[in-house]
């Protein structure tokens, strides 16, 4: 008997960038498909997905991708992928509804999409997966039940237990348990919030911070939150409507993200309840809501604009009260601080994570994530979707709930671990990685362009022209120096004039054979200016000796 | 009689890069000449001063600099402030000591500096200025009382009301309190923590979390924390000895800043205590504790060296136990986590401010906040020490502690805040600003060579070489198209012919006119490659045509 491999290609050293394989013989699964939002190191990349060059090389194996749920950081390479292998793709209404609106972006409208529901049993190869509804902060998520041939494999998706989920659909404990009891082989469980404490609150507290806020606001009302976050957006339209407010959406992807769950019956919205952004300013100031994105400070985002007033129909005046009812994302503390200021300063009053409780996380805390064990009670055991510290934290849990340590795997991205009747264990590593996509392009970012872009950004650069004459290899004309985010050259001159006598000098001192070699040239004049700009200067600019022959 | 003028130089619009000015007639005083690290808009900067200019002009007029503490953010400035006006300073003993080191660093040794002790005055031109102690994350700090002729100001420096203070140095309520008594025209206050509710523990809480820790750890303790902070390295001391641990000491500020501290007796290290940290493998793992700065992941610590295993005494071994006992300062997350899953990687328990109570803050909470309102009665305020939001809190709690709206002013840095018998008006704004110190230069990093940077940071640059001849105005060979931080040219052929062809047809198409005018080429050129690589790639390099006339 073979044995099944389970390999992760990306969410294992990152958050975000979530995707799996699992494989046997001839068949592969892949699950989620994920992007991840760059960090300050990627300078000007929109967003990293996983290298999965290995479908690409296992084409014809590969019998369907499924979705958990509708996030970016699980669809997001979605596109990029099919593109290459046209796989079907598994996923609820919502999932797919909003993978739809991506695929068009990318003019790639022939993938083959299959709609599957809560409990359904799908055939994927030699695998069938049912489909097994969890609670997160975006409605229509799933876990998964693969019945494989060396037995059952639970993946949690990204879950929270929450006991009074805003639609009222709950996790699915009943399906969990038949499984537990059914006896499971291998759990991959959500890690995110592994170092958290306690219960993650349910949806709802979010409602009473809501009623408490509406109840004292004379003014009007500004929300910004997750475009995807459809429970968030139910909610604040419920409690604008117990509080006779109208609701004005703004904001291309909440409008669309809206429009699609309302369009499905995720999202109720009461006949009469929403107006026309345009019209805002026709109502009394106590008689609206306006909802739009821009929680994390995305300086194009309707909040940005409104914060710097340069927004043509929404100004901030005293009295305005706005709520950034999302979590603040690490890395953009210091840009949501900005905004807060500039909202502050023009008077309006803001409520945000530090000083209230308007947001309440998606992923299950450390009692949840014990429950989950109970629940599934799996024999193996591989923490998904976190940096390292969050699955070593997720792995103590799992052997407070009894699972033996030496069958809990903290794997890596390209990690082969491989089960069969004689167990489960480590094997071999494929090639993977992360392909940057910058603009149109994928993979148009190497990581030398990237470590170009850090020296560029640290030090700018300097550009010194040197002209010969490709005969004599005599220098015809003094260097020429430009420079870019280096200094001002207006006003360096007795810099300028620094390194155009040690260019002389270097130039002067090159033997014959220096100057007819090229390369040789380059590297003179390279490491002269080096020293110099480090000694005289400490800076570090990118030097770039052009030598042009004549 | 003339009108006493208030101006903030700086941090008013940030954290960091504290100073102000206090003038009367021929008189001024400056409080303090703090640094600011920078943020990611300013790439390779390595820090942020005021910009001073206004005292370079009224060099004859400034009679003394007054340092509350001995953090860069209130002394970071000093060297570069009095290289230009050689004013005389005055500090409490561990802040003088601190800032004589700096100056030894930039080799000025010159400097005027006059140690002051709490409950002394201290006549500064028309002002007398009394010090006070207050309480704070750095031992030695004061807040200042000063009498001028319009009435008594207070400066309260940065501080925290901590009732069990390290060293038993309380807060000196009695000398605020009569200050009160006497009727206070201004109160200054530092606003840091005005967003944050109740009171900020006592240092002493951090001891408890430190001995439950080491009761419970048989391997090694490491500890990193800021290097300004004595308090903290006291109880690191204490508890080691407590349990019968060595302490090893390792980096340069650490370092240096303990054995300024110990040999004024701020730090009370019990002989037998230290050890040398390149002895460090000689003593049973249970048996030392080492001291180490690198909190914010700052990439050349020693904590970073030993999480990527490149430190040649420390190794990391499973066991260890590594504690980060500071705050995460906003912006430094992600680089912080990277160390942590480094370190648990390498087999280390990490505990860090997420998942333990190893940290306390150095300023004061909103109840403390409207405490020193209580003690101090001011007739007018202004908060200081933040970014607008922290003010408007700060502002709200002044309000609640019965100080009128109108008499309380946020100030922006710069803003001329004039006092008389008439009562407190904004009056005017002088220049202010930041300079950006990078490498040796003062100055040396104007805005333009930061937007240029960041430029070159989002997209790279994408250099085209022109070589004309002077007198014919023909172009002689092919452009050359030199690229950094762009694309990587051995594997984007298809990229460089579109350019490549692109300039041919815009260099085809010009006017012989055009191609004499050397700027309006340059000009064409950039705005024809501009439109090709947003249509084509959805691109923005910085594009650079060097024309080269022969």
């Amino acid at each position: 008997m073979p044995a099944l491999k389970l390999i992760p290609l990306g969410g294992l050293e990152e958050i975000g960038m979530n995707m799996a394989i699992v494989e046997y013989s001839d068949d592969i699964m892949v699950i989620d498909a994920g992007l991840m939002f760059p960090d300050e190191n990627m300078l000007g990349v929109d967003f990293a997905i996983p290298d999965f060059s290995y479908l690409i090389e296992n084409k014809e194996k590969v019998r369907a991708v499924i979705l958990t749920h509708g996030h970016e950081d699980h669809t997001g390479a979605l596109p990029f992928l099919i593109k290459e292998i046209n796989a079907p793709v598994y996923g609820t209404p919502l999932t797919l509804a909003l993978v739809k609106e991506k695929l068009k972006e990318h003019k790639f409208e022939s993938a083959e999409l299959y709609e599957v529901r809560p409990r359904q049993k799908v055939k994927i190869g030699c695998f069938t997966v049912e489909f097994i509804r969890v609670t997160h902060s975006i409605v229509d998520g799933v876990g998964l039940a693969i019945e494989t041939p060396v037995g059952i494999i639970i993946h949690t998706g990204d879950f929270k237990i929450d006991p009074t989920p805003v639609d009222g659909e709950l996790l699915d404990f009943n399906r969990f348990t038949d499984y537990g009891e059914l006896g499971v082989t291998l759990m991959m469980s959500d890690s995110t919030n592994a170092e958290k404490g306690g219960f993650t609150f349910s949806e709802k507290e979010v409602r009473r911070s809501f009623e408490d806020i509406f109840a004292k606001t004379k003014g009007r009302i500004i929300i910004a939150t997750f475009a995807s976050n459809i429970h968030r957006i139910q909610q604040v339209i419920d409690v604008a409507v117990q509080f006779s407010r109208k609701v004005a959406i703004s904001g291309k992807s909440i409008v669309c993200n809206s429009n699609i769950a309302n369009k499905l019956g995720y999202l109720k919205i009461p006949e009469g309840t929403l107006i026309k952004f345009e019209d805002i300013n026709e109502y009394d100031d106590n008689k609206i809501v306006i909802l739009t994105t821009g929680s994390q400070g995305e300086p194009m985002s309707v909040l940005s604009r409104i914060a710097i007033n340069e927004h043509n129909i929404l100004k901030i005046k005293p009295g305005d009260k706005v709520i950034l009812s999302a979590k603040v994302i690490p890395g953009n503390e210091r840009s949501i601080g900005q905004i807060i200021n500039h909202l502050m300063r023009r008077g309006a009053d803001v409520i945000y994570e530090k000083v209230s409780e308007i947001h309440v996380s998606g992923h299950a805390s450390k009692e949840e994530l014990k429950l989950m064990m109970n629940l599934v009670k799996p024999k193996y055991f591989v923490p998904i979707h976190g940096e390292y510290r969050h699955l070593r934290y997720h792995t103590k849990l799992a052997e407070k709930s009894g699972i033996k340590r030496e069958n809990i795997f903290i794997l890596e991205n390209g990690d082969v671990l491989e089960i069969d009747e004689n167990g489960a264990r480590l094997n071999g590593k494929i090639k993977t990685g992360r392909l940057y996509v910058d603009g149109k392009d994928l993979g148009g970012v190497e990581d030398m362009v990237l470590r170009d872009r850090r020296v560029l950004a640290q030090d700018g650069i300097v550009i010194i022209l040197i002209t010969i004459e490709r005969m004599t290899r005599k220098i015809i004309s003094d260097p020429e120096i430009i420079t870019k985010g280096f200094i001002l050259e207006e006003t360096s001159s007795e810099i300028l004039n620094g390194i155009k006598e040690l260019l002389s000098k270097t130039l002067r001192d090159m033997e014959e054979d220096t100057l007819s070699d090229i390369t040789l040239l380059q590297a003179k004049v390279r490491s002269s200016l080096k020293k110099y700009f480090r000694n005289r200067m400490e800076r570090k600019p990118l030097i770039m000796p052009i030598i042009i022959e004549l």
